[in-house]
């Protein structure tokens, strides 16, 4: 937690929630499934992770948007979440080739809560986000079954594990281990503190880019490469996708504003978004939920409710945070993951352990935990 | 006002506000330049058309959106309407090498009512639409300046002409004298009554094409060709733009929804938005105005205030109420086009003269006014 | 067939190509998988459909783009073909909760005939689109599996069958029965001719808005419900998404362009595109063929090729080929439709069977086959 | 043009062209008309910029694209660029009230030159780009004429000044002297040698975040501001444009995807998108021009061509390219702007004469010119 301090007085100046998880975000929990099984070819190194809002969502939805900054990637559900504005499931992370069980496991996770759905009511729209784990982990394997997608949705809970866990069992990151990574930052409108909170999922770019709080850790490390320190993939040609959570009064637009912020974040890293990365986020919020049956004969829902609604002169304060929050979830995401061996035989290195190896110190506050 | 009502049966079921104009929607004013002078290669036809929302429109903007459903066009101010979804300045239209004229017109008609623009706040987003009256004007000439549209809006009011007047003076229609078409419908929610109205500037579709209430006139038209009926352009080569205001309490989202359902009145009519044509729509809403000074300081303005939503569940009738509103607005600005004469000496038959040239019969109600 | 001519002769003045289907784009070709078993809350009406574009999509990717004119929907692989302007694999048509197995089934076609997906190169795009017929299917079952999508690849073929069946299978179009359509219109450029194909699964409009040909066989059906006449859904409540397929040396931009007239060729049938439609279309070239291995290391295939390139200035022709070949494939789907029975035990049907019931003809040529 | 070497040695490995200036681009122009005049109120501290390709754009257009990464700006001409993905005029910057003038002298420039626009062929698409110089210039006055425009126009040539000159003769950046920056980078594809060209017009970002060359020279200025430093705005609300130019045969999809980038140079100098700013890239391809008369009747110009195509597969060369660009063009701006007083009375200081004030070294390369 060391390093969102660090990174939050350096680029930010708004406190991190309490946590420094996206979990600061009232009633937001995150569950993992992990499968770890096999060596060589059939190494499998995989999983999913579940963000999962409070609530019923399908009964009552949240605002909700989503961002594309480079579309190279599969993901799920998006089209709907952008018409409507609005959110009716968890949200899966998986590997690129799993999509499919895990959009099964939330029709699935829909269909058990709700009898009416296909009967006398619409069908429900699953969203899923997904980045290529191949070089770690054995992905022509399909290992993830629907049956893991529920189960990373039943085991959310407020606190959770990152880094090479769930979703993130098998990504790359700079040529390091990645995985999952998350942080959170407060901000304040009109007296009342909101919170805005990064889930990632990180797979993307080069060592030699990588910076950490402005270092340039990764050029550090790639100097010293041999001394157990990885040469580094010439190409950014993994992904990164994010879940962006908020009790701000933020509608679709302005989320989807905020989501837009998460490539500053990537950049400030050492990113450049490149060619084969899938650069996606999914943004909700808690506040005003949406009731699925309003406007519906027999439910005495009115078709007009009022919400609260915040204006678009303080979104550089909510820009601030998901940019800050971002860098902070990746560098998080870096840091805890550890030294993964998965088909190719030949370890990933964890940034912790590849400092280490390579007799560098990383920036105040990142050898913390 | 007969053919709104026949339209109306026919579509929608919904019936027309009480003058089928856009100034149904309360406080909307519409205002006309027309410029007409000299004939031949410098026949001036011209004009600009002002519609005006109510209030101020800088201090309390209007939730907006914009939806481009073919490009090719000049238009101004989109960008910024789609990233605030708001709009700030009445929307002026006029023909396409004009444009800068009716940005000046807006910047200063906006500097004019706040001495703080540009010194002590931001600037302003001009809206301004256009279409190509080329074929009849003599578009070259640059004819309107921006005192012309600074008239436009000063001369706006509830009751206004449709057909070759302001910016639809040398417009041209499927093959027949085209112009400004307005209509209206309403919506009920939650035992409301709504409006939802819509202004055409109409320079698109080939004659041949032309459908009034469903009927064939077009083709029936070009068949008898030659007996003063026009042989109709062979090519779909303008343009129409919209304006789609409503006092439903919908936001920036759904006003974009709204406002892509006029491509079905255009449909329906016989269009099939052409390479060449600019299909633009600016939408807003007089409800849940926004202000400028929201969260600035010494304002006392909060950053979150309390608005009306309006859920998707109902979006069916708004659909259906601006698709009908659509297909009336631009068969009322054929049926209130005169005849006129332009650039080329050889008139532009309006459709009321050219089905009398024809002897056919328009559809019921298409002949009343 | 026969309605092929008359609305190719009422709206376009092309002809259609000699099948007046999709496969008329050579190579292209369809299969179908439907599921027919049960009765009542357990009856089983859905499938599987193919669009199989010719080669192998993966190594020699096509040229591709996708439109969402509402996107109630939950298309897959959607923003890929929009980030890289390619397709790379069959594409599957299905009902909505069978998104996830038809993504499996394109997965596991693309492993099995690529071993270097995931292991040396990247993964892969499934595309996948759908509708709801829940009201016909019960489609809770997810009878739908990986094995389907695969045999309906398999039995694609160049004359394939168009109304109930496969992903047609439990649709409902206009109150009637919907599901496969498909027609063609050829396009001249530069003294060569083209194709222009498109494929419909309809499950979008309510009764009264249907136009045949222009003609209101809706209202009239309306008109005579009872005598084994639907009343008709009174609300736009379906999808409708739709392949279109040329050999037109279109880009992904123009792709995207003539994918948007799809609209046109919808309301001219008298759909409003509803809130809660889908209406999706995605678009791809055979020609200008895109490798895989550009630019790859050791596969000596250069990163610069030579391509033709297609004028916008004829944009207008490919227009109206897609408006006029949207229209025909609705109305044929309608057309080879029949009666089904499905879970409510009460028939929903064919506008053949409708219109005999009703005693009215439809338009000329729309009765012959 | 030392801080070019370093920024490109840290970022990308890829040489700059012989001058790192967009005009490195092969036939690429830029002019500059400079206003500057009075003193307080009423000090015109203005200009216009103009980027002007090689040739006739109008009758050989030029594949483009454009990218708004946050629309709060008035830029005109997108809406057709993006339909059409073609460019057909020269390329004006300006202060955003001047916005109209610049598209009249577009309209006179290519009315001019082409006496069939508006007569027998359609209009034309003036791009204009703008940054809101009001905290400098006395915006309300409106100076900027048509004239300046074209004058900006016909002084185009091969080398340029960059910095507080032309559009950026009043712009502020991170607090500093913004204005007119510039850069390019050489990118290498088949054995042959592209360039990839960057002009920015600078006017967003707050002292704080301001880093140059990865290290954090803002928020060492600010620490000794009082010593003839400024104390930097706390917000980041003004704009960046940016115009990319590039001789790769990129089409307007390409194009637009490396147009996207240019936020990861804005955001490695401490941008971070803020709500007020205007961050808009308008890219164009001097490769593959396409002829107005395509498919045209009486020009024996052909609908189909031939063209070279590029690969994605080598994009990742090519966004690198435009990040390390972008990011130089930034901090050239900043160098080359020297300190100006305006509308306040209060200068506002170049970075060169900040730094010295502060008695700080900036990094390696950066003092050198």
């Amino acid at each position: 937690m060391g390093i969102g301090r660090v990174l939050n007085a350096e680029l930010c100046g708004a406190p991190a929630g309490p946590a420094n998880l996206i979990t600061d975000v009232p009633g937001v929990m995150v569950g993992h499934v992990t499968l770890v099984s096999g060596e060589g070819d059939h190494a499998v190194r995989t999983g999913v992770t579940a963000v999962v809002p409070p609530g019923d969502c399908f009964v009552d939805k949240l605002p909700a948007a989503a961002c594309v900054s480079n579309g190279f990637g599969k993901s799920m559900g998006l089209v709907q979440v952008r018409e409507l504005g609005s959110l009716e499931t968890p949200i899966l992370l998986t590997n690129t080739l799993s999509c499919g069980s895990c959009f099964e496991a939330l029709v699935r996770h829909a269909l058990d809560g709700h009898p009416a759905i296909g009967v006398t009511t619409s069908t429900v729209n699953p969203v899923v986000l997904e980045c290529n784990d191949g070089p770690i982990n054995d992905i022509r394997a399909l290992s993830v079954t629907p049956e893991h997608g529920l189960d990373a949705i039943r085991g959310a809970s407020s606190t959770f594990e990152e880094g090479a866990i769930g979703a993130g069992t098998g990504m790359t990151c700079f040529g390091l281990k990645g995985g999952i990574g998350s942080a959170s930052r407060t901000v304040d409108v009109d007296g009342r503190r909101f919170v805005v909170g990064v889930l990632c999922l990180t797979n993307f770019g080069s060592l030699e880019c990588l910076r950490v709080a402005g270092a340039s850790v990764g050029r550090e490390l790639a100097r010293r490469a041999g001394n157990g320190v990885p040469a580094g993939a010439a190409r950014d040609s993994g992904s990164i996708v994010t879940v962006l959570a908020t009790d701000l009064p933020a509608d679709s637009r302005q989320l989807g504003r905020m989501a837009r912020r998460v490539t500053v974040g990537i950049a400030r890293c050492g990113g450049y978004v490149g060619n084969g990365s899938g650069e996606i986020v999914v943004a909700f919020s808690t506040a005003n939920r949406i009731s699925h049956w309003a406007a519906e004969d027999g439910t005495g829902t009115p078709a007009i409710d009022r919400v609260d609604r915040l204006s678009d002169n303080v979104m550089d304060d909510c820009f601030r945070a998901v940019a800050a929050a971002s860098e902070d979830a990746i560098v998080s995401s870096l840091l805890h993951a550890r030294t993964t061996t998965g088909r190719t035989g030949r370890p990933t290195p964890g940034l912790r352990d590849a400092a280490l190896a390579a007799e560098i110190g990383l920036p105040v506050g990142a050898g913390e935990d």
